[in-house]
């Protein structure tokens, strides 16, 4: 879901969701910037990347959903999907810390949509867009048999004389933190998500974020990402976590017999941002903008669960897919 | 096909195809810069769209292409599949005369294809837009159990202090060109085609044409889309059309009992450009350029055929559809 080069999301470990992040990774070797320097540029391997090679602080983002995979057309009206559809795209504008100016709206429309589920769909999108100041200036229509396709692409801004704010510059001793409470999302919040653009526009002033990330594809898996792009691993503390679960993640819990915790670790699409902060930042600086803490960045990779009596246990690195 | 909420083509006239059409004129009405003026920016209804608010020489196309539509992964290889889906974007950009800069590529694959596959239609297109230096820089992968459908969004520039080449400029009396013939290209041309970045750099610095548009879903539908926005006809001359009736036109109309003419003017994907020069160009200035006469800008709107002895037909403004 995330902008750049990355899987919808990684369900249980079978071969061919391994596939597709070996592909990923296969093809952040072979595109991108010809001879870039991760230092130059913002590329292959962020939420965003540079749209143009002399300028990193204009930005791009895509992100195509599916029907009955990203969402369901029986299920969502066609405003909320394409409310989704731009959503997903903003959240990735927050993880940079960038302020979202214009989007593209590409459809493959099944051929049964109606004229107007299609309007419902394009204006889902604009009018969510407009809230962010980031309207649809273009795109391209087309129908098929096949289910609706919808890919949104969005170009973003951040202030001159700044940079955006990458997922590489997380270092050991820095402390974790997420922007709000997070697993089953499924049960509606991550068609109804609120994409963190002012927040993380607030954060990139006040605090000067190491490292930012949305959490599209689950806790564990985003916060793999920030550790394997910064070289480094990280200690979450157990009570710490407890008091971040969304209350659906306890209601999906309920459901299906895994536990809140396991929600909150590997479900995708909280759409939270995951705040990597340097330890001298004052407590009240982060408590003001509402940020809550998980834990802390080691210099020994993995990712581990902390508990009180200072017990370790690995947390695997994976995330949750939706509709499969 | 073409870049900014235009349907992928208009077969023949079903309700479904006006359908289509129609829902391309409302969407442009809804959608945009909000309190867009037309003379201020380039937006909907051209090839390319202004990307931020405050700059005309940064200009963003998208297109989507479907398995089954636009292409068919049982005959094309990966690799001419990812090079179609950045050419028909880099035709966008010739267009408008734009440098195309940068691209990303969001791709829903079928769950069937392997990695190979997957690397080689991402190569196919990275490898082809570095051609013209415009590199994929970031993406998004998903996979799906439906046909593999690729969205391709470019970033281009014009030069500063120029603009770009719109296509409302046509005036009444100027003259009709195309870059090269036109028909059949379903016979192969669709997936193999120049697109014409460089020629139209220099019709542009040389030539100062009045408006440009590329060739994607039918000459006369697209020298149509000239015409509405433009607000004017066109009358084609018949002998001067003969001559640029590409022989995959003729080899088709063998086949399938249409005609020639009939294949140059409602085929798509021929992805030549049609360029609209005032009358006094000198003749020498753009023959140089291999430009090819067809016609002239007319008052009165509509689009005629004149014959030799006078004689006008009108000719219906619609395009053509592949695979279906």
């Amino acid at each position: 879901m995330a902008g750049v080069m990355q899987p919808a999301s990684e369900s249980n470990a079978n071969s061919e969701q391994r596939g597709e992040l070996e592909l990923v990774r296969r093809l952040s070797k072979t595109l991108g910037w010809p001879g870039e320097s991760s230092e130059a540029h913002v590329a292959f391997g962020d939420d965003m990347c540079q749209l143009t090679p002399d300028d990193n602080t204009l930005l791009g983002t895509v992100d195509m959903l599916m029907d009955g995979v990203d969402f369901d057309s029986r299920k969502h009206s066609w405003e909320a999907i394409g409310r989704k559809a731009m959503a997903v795209n903003l959240s990735d504008c927050a993880a940079m810390a960038a302020v979202p100016v214009s989007a593209l709206c590409a459809v493959a429309l099944n051929a049964n949509l109606t004229m107007d589920a299609a309007l419902e769909l394009h204006r889902g999108a604009h009018e969510f867009g407009l809230r962010y100041g980031c309207p649809i200036v273009g795109g391209d229509t087309n129908s098929w048999p096949a289910p609706t396709t919808i890919s949104i692409s969005v170009t973003a801004r951040v202030a001159p004389a700044t940079t955006p704010v990458r997922r590489d510059g997380a270092r050991a001793g820095d402390r974790i933190f997420v922007t709000g409470p997070g697993g089953g999302s499924i049960l509606g919040r991550h068609m109804t998500f609120e994409p963190r653009v002012e927040l993380a526009l607030d954060i990139r002033r006040q605090l000067r974020p190491h490292a930012m990330i949305d959490i599209s594809d689950g806790l564990a898996l985003d916060l793999g990402r920030v550790l394997e792009a910064s070289d480094c691993g990280a200690v979450l503390d157990e009570s710490a976590l407890e008091a971040v679960i969304h209350p659906d993640a306890r209601l999906l819990a309920k459901r299906d017999g895994r536990s809140p915790r396991e929600h909150l670790l590997h479900d995708g699409e909280d759409f939270e941002l995951i705040v990597v902060l340097p330890d001298e930042v004052p407590d009240q600086d982060w408590q003001r903008l509402g940020l809550l803490p998980i834990g802390r960045i080691a210099s020994e990779t993995g990712l581990f669960l902390e508990q009180a009596d200072g017990q370790r246990e690995t947390i695997p690195i994976r995330g949750w897919e939706h509709f499969k």
